[in-house]
């Protein structure tokens, strides 16, 4: 539920998130496995590879078959600090059935209780629940049910799913689940647990992206990308489809299809940006995939130079497929500093020193006198792009082409990714000149969407139902918007408690 | 609401808890201003004042009339160290309107969800509620409400009275709250606030004090006992009496009385042990009535000594009128150490050392070839002053005469008191001579139940309708206990989150 | 060393250090034992008992003679936090030797490097020293080792005897360290530890205390006060006299008398405020001393009125004292809240606010309309004790009569008990008469000197060579004051680290 | 002084330590600047730069010319998370004079007394020290500094050049501080700080590194590497030379050369594996000496295959030269996972899993059925190695082949660089077909001594006096090892505080 204490959350100054990117932040990832005694750590080192999904929180809730109890650790900060042998954390979760989260990093509004997976004890047993996506009709729900009498522990989104779940007049838990999914618009990937079942369901649209694996005793597990299944040892079954529900005992696992067909469409989004290069992603490595961004965008906008610089780590496998297609070198042009921390202190002299970064660093000997290619993954609100290219100019480069793997980002997502407004995306209010002068660099060239698709190895984009969610390219949204509409209709002012 | 993960709570050390006595505790005060641009601050002063109610943890809520948002600060620990200046916790809570609330000291399964105030969005705006007291039907509402797809977010009894309101059919926020509290069984005292009302509220019989005063500028203020009123320079209006419901908003002090008319009967324990001896209770000074449960019970049960030494701080009022009515010298036989700190070294050693206690020393010099009468309020399980004893012993004291400034408490409370079971209360399974044995004591005594009423100056008590609430001693229990006799009906087996 | 980043600490609000007194505060207490697997557990019991001592630090070192080394464990806080089971302070404590001390509660520049016991590594093995009190002549022998090539590692006084002790040429460790000793003035009680030593030494005049005691199994103790014996079931032996230093080891304990014969004269601070009433110091009981200067007092300065009160907990025995002597009712006119913690809100509020305690409360009901006689144990700034009558004014009492008893403090301390400047010494700079005004009481009486010694039990004070160090009363101080004098006569600048 | 108590700390997974190495790691970087309001700014922003050479603790200590003191502000952990904004710390540090200096990562008896810069007040006024490298002489002067009673305050060798220029009897304190120097044998650069003046220094046989910069108003900057320089918009002036001594005041930079001359020989490890790649070290770009190690790597141990990857990130420059030279596509063949936080879990299982590692994540699409030459800077003891390679080996490589940019490590260092015994050195005790079977590697090869010296420009190299400190692989080492053949004389015994 997007509680208006949501929305006044302080913007992250991307400099200090590791994998943060130029305003768009990653929205989470989830993790489940049954039937292993060690189902707490198979699930901390399953959370471990999602971290990039991630960083703000991270929780893991186990149900303890002996003491017939679900336990929970839910905690701020990182999964290797929080489930480390010292900490404890693993101890406290007996169980042979476990479910992760991951949640994205922020600042300001963070407190415990949106931490997931969240819980409920409902009337006929316990039902913990972690989500990766967003509900696009959330509040509107979350308004009837409060009319009826519904209490919200928290500010998220996801807690509708277990105040519907907990109305639902179906007896079996996962038929009550499926009646709450069944309410909802928008993209979500979810595991859930109960005492006797782990459950996964995937958006109608399959917006967001969950797997089904297995460890080599045949052990099920869930997850949102496939190295968290090379991370614990497992090997790949298939993705969960769009719109299935898949419910795992201890008989197996029952595929179910609750919602009307749909025509799937994927978010561009993990190959272009989320999705961990080490991953496959609907069958596609996606290193590969970025690598062929980089040959496509190469050929599209050739450009005499001397050197083809990644802005790392996003733009290294579109930077090396630019380098191979270009037969210009690939050359390590900024250095990334590890050692960001939280924040930082503010330079006290204005100008030239602003615009230091402080996790880039030129390579100046490489840069000094050339001419450069800058390749990155994506531009959204272009300031970092900015900074970076002031940085290079002033380390001595004599040209700079900055090349990006996808196109210009237009449209905002509401399905998980977190995204500046409309207004703050720099391609949405310029021209590529515009742009082209706004970054200083003596070129900029974008991927075309036909491009994109080819190299998605899609061949033609199809216009009336496009084979992926490119919303943020062309403004197509899959689905019904309707808290967007409800926001444009009405300013809407709501109490609310700002918590501790 | 009373979940199971409550019951498995370890006891606390007494020595450590430093207002807590031989397994009783302290459960809860509250405090409530209107209509004051300080109301943060003087929320803070006047549970400072109400600190000796409970220790464990401390909030505040305000309504910020300018935001149009609540606001909350809730903290484990004392009021002093989270509402200082350097904590910048009163600053972050604007707002002309306030209610607060300090919990008992416990151990174990405390988590920042089970801290009052709580707070819940309701359709026509928040609602915070502070609760003293024990809902005894609790549980059975809880189930009742669980079955209709109510969550709960924490495992409080409190929340029963939060969900009832939310579910209420009636238009004004009191209104739905009086519905609430309609369906309740048990001892409370509320406090609760919405965006333009303080709401107090107390139960039927009278069993949790609530009191009314002013501020010099008229602004009133609700509160557990007197001496908060005196904290902030406040002064004394009236009792709320039991069974009645005020409303404060901008045009005064609504009184309601929504409950079928009851015999009041008040908690004697507030004169035995909680109060804080300068506060006014029904009228009486609580340091009064306790100097004549000491003057009563030198007359019922005189013996020749050379001291009268009270057990610090309950026993010192007590002692006082003993020592007065009986001509014997009054004198500081144990010495309290201030600084317990939260837990202590466990001695290596066996036998003796295991009977020295850390929060009383003994005078020596005083006590040494001396008859000692020791005065305490209370005999709970017995340990502690068996504990005391055996130190006084140790001390060279010649004889020890025991005397007990209330009747022994025989039956457990089950509105608030946090107390053993039955089999734990010593009186409850021995004789007094058995008792006597066991303190190792020269002689004992308690006051009688007619002295102690004599003492209170009721006169004799009514046995059809006793003027106080008085079971501890008598099991005369005003209400009835739906949770209890289910429980001993059925030992029903939950499941529940055992949380971080 | 007094280097100047002491000076500036700020002062402390007494109202919120629990012992605290209107600006004079307790400075220290020491501990050691020989010879027991237990040392470290009993070394922390005797803290705790000497807790009030001081509160803002605690450390025990130990010689641990299976590994050959000493272990430390220093904190900022309590005894009872820093050495519970769960921390596991203590299991990192092994070895039959151990020394502790507390250190005296202040605010600002307090680093763990100025945590007591110290320890140096010297050329002949460790040492570790522990220290009551203060070397009047520490700075002016801290500029010489400096000029000699000494570097500080701290800011303490108590350093300038491991560095006297480091470059002695005695061969002997307890050698060495008399050394060091001789070459101080000023107050102190030393205890020390070698890998196979317990050293304890009291200066020339006694100005501090330090008593032998011994386990049941014979074990020797050293310690501040009696009452560390209590805690531990120790009994008391004899007082370490005043310029004895004891060397304890295996075949016993030595008494060596290094220093030329001096006239003994311990504080009198200690029966006036210091000690705990439960000790015995110099063969006679704290408490008992402090009811005869109640009595004395009210042989001297009798008034009539209803009520002797005490301020809480100082005043108690005197009070007691005084009402045994005048035959007007004791009783407990203010109530102490025992929940102060560390800090607290500052009243937005000005005028009558201001006034109101957050440490005492009035008990009303026994003030009102009352002639109450307070008691006192003595007066420093003079704040604190305004405060506390304009509370009783205010809670209605008809008369005020304030009784000290102790002499007006009209001349700082240099041995180690931490005092405002002469400037701020109420009694320093008004009569008794200016004082009464100050205090807005009816009438305003201090024990005479004469009735001082007589309640001591010393007969006539002996002007040449007074039985106690009575200075802060007279003026005549026992020793030399090097550094004082020496800042008098220049206001020398220093250049030194201000430290995290 | 390298005191018992740092020999048992326990070692660090490298897994854990970003950019640890087998064993091996940074060993501190050191920042000066003279003469600028932002001083502690700018020292910030340089050790955030320079924060690869030392994770593990940071430290600032600035001269307040107003105050006339030296502020110190020593942390655990990060620049970037101990100098942010929120923690204030840079404005407590004011001042137009600061030396900062970063403590390499480590775990145990890491306290804060051991964290630099160190201080001390000195007959002259105080002086600051902060160090790279290893005095191989600390603990002979340490042990008679001892004898003739100086009592050290840390565990560091770095506290004998303080205690060294205490007891020199020069006059100016830049004299004194060259006079310690002079009694020192080992590696070091030394900023330090006066109240006048900034002093650097540098090893007669330059074998740790130290740069002379210049803001752009002239301001002068000393620093470990020039990406400090570059990090705070500074240029590079000039090394420091081997032996030399600059004093920094208001006049300018007065250079010393108070040593005998000697053959510089810088330190092989700063280009192998500790510099920045984006630093130009002795006149030299880092990435580019890397990039041409990989290029002869290649032209002396060609093998047929389809990738070259690098184990990132310190064998990325190489792994390019080596694809340049082979003509072998460069692919990123292992994702580093930058969140790993400070340890972690314990996988339950043995077996495959114990091979997953938590910081690298094989790319397995790229991996699979393919020819891999794994390049790396160095190896040390293997056992990373190792893992790595069982990992690419899991993900379906067909062949592995394992080329190091630097010669076989076969001797420890002695002047700052933390490395493991000489036992631990796999190259050591075991022959190249020995390790390539311990890695289980197709091939393994090393770079040889005369193609490294040809990749550093230096031609061949003078076996008389080496070009560079390359004793780790020759066993050549440039100065006498007193404490190393003292301790292998004697298994000398020592006591020593256990400190908190």
């Amino acid at each position: 539920m997007a509680s208006p204490d949501v929305f006044d959350e302080p913007g992250l100054d991307d400099d200090f998130c590791p994998d943060a990117k130029d305003g768009m932040r990653h929205k989470c990832g989830v993790f489940g496995v049954f039937g292993r005694e060690d189902a707490a750590v198979l699930t901390a080192l399953g959370l471990h590879a999602l971290q990039h999904r991630g960083q703000e929180a991270c929780g893991i809730v186990t149900f303890d078959g002996r003491g017939g109890t679900f336990r929970s650790e839910r905690h701020m900060g990182l999964v290797g600090d929080n489930f480390s042998e010292e900490t404890g954390a693993i101890s406290r979760l007996p169980g042979r059935m476990a479910i992760g989260h991951n949640r994205y990093s922020t600042s300001g509004r963070v407190v415990l209780r949106n931490i997931q997976p969240i819980y409920a004890d409902l009337a006929h047993g316990g039902l913990a629940v972690a989500h990766n996506g967003n509900i696009t009709n959330a509040r509107a729900i979350h308004r009837e049910l409060v009319r009826n009498g519904a209490i919200f522990q928290s500010t998220m989104d996801t807690e509708v799913v277990l105040q519907l779940t907990a109305r639902s007049i179906r007896n079996r838990i996962e038929d009550r689940f499926i009646d709450a999914l069944r309410q909802l618009d928008g993209g979500y990937a979810f595991v859930a647990l109960t005492n006797d079942k782990l459950i996964g369901a995937r958006d109608p649209w399959g917006l967001r992206p969950l797997v089904l694996g297995a460890l080599e005793d045949g052990s099920p597990v869930l997850c949102s990308e496939t190295c968290a299944l090379d991370a614990i040892g497992a090997s790949f079954v298939r993705n969960i489809e769009a719109g299935e529900v898949v419910v795992i005992d201890k008989d197996g696992v029952e595929s179910l299809t609750p919602f009307p067909a749909t025509r799937a469409s994927p978010c561009v989004f993990e190959y272009v940006y989320f999705a961990r290069p080490d991953s496959i992603m609907h069958g596609q490595s996606v290193y590969e995939t970025r690598r062929r961004f980089g040959r496509v965008l190469a050929s599209e906008s050739h450009v005499d130079a001397d050197l083809i610089c990644p802005v790392p780590d996003g733009g290294n496998p579109a930077a090396l497929g630019y380098a191979e297609a270009s037969n210009i070198p690939f050359g390590f042009g900024i250095i990334r500093n590890h050692y960001v921390g939280r924040t930082f202190i503010q330079p006290t002299q204005t100008g030239r020193q602003r615009s230091i970064s402080r996790k880039h660093a030129p390579n100046r000997p490489l840069l000094e006198n050339t001419r450069v290619v800058l390749v990155d993954d994506s531009i959204v609100r272009g300031n970092t792009s900015q900074r970076i290219v002031q940085m290079i100019r002033d380390a001595g480069a004599r040209e700079i082409h900055f090349r990006v793997a996808s196109p210009p980002i237009r449209h905002p997502d509401f399905y998980g990714i977190d995204m500046p407004s409309k207004e703050e995306l720099i391609a949405s209010s310029m021209t590529i000149e515009q742009m082209r002068r706004y970054l200083k660099v003596d070129s900029l060239a974008f991927i075309s969407l036909p491009g994109f698709y080819e190299a998605l190895g899609q061949g033609k984009r199809n216009d009336a139902a496009p084979q992926f969610a490119d919303h943020c390219f062309t403004g197509d949204y899959p689905t019904r918007l309707v808290d967007r509409d409800h926001d444009m209709a009405s300013k809407e002012q709501q109490l609310s408690l700002l918590d501790d």
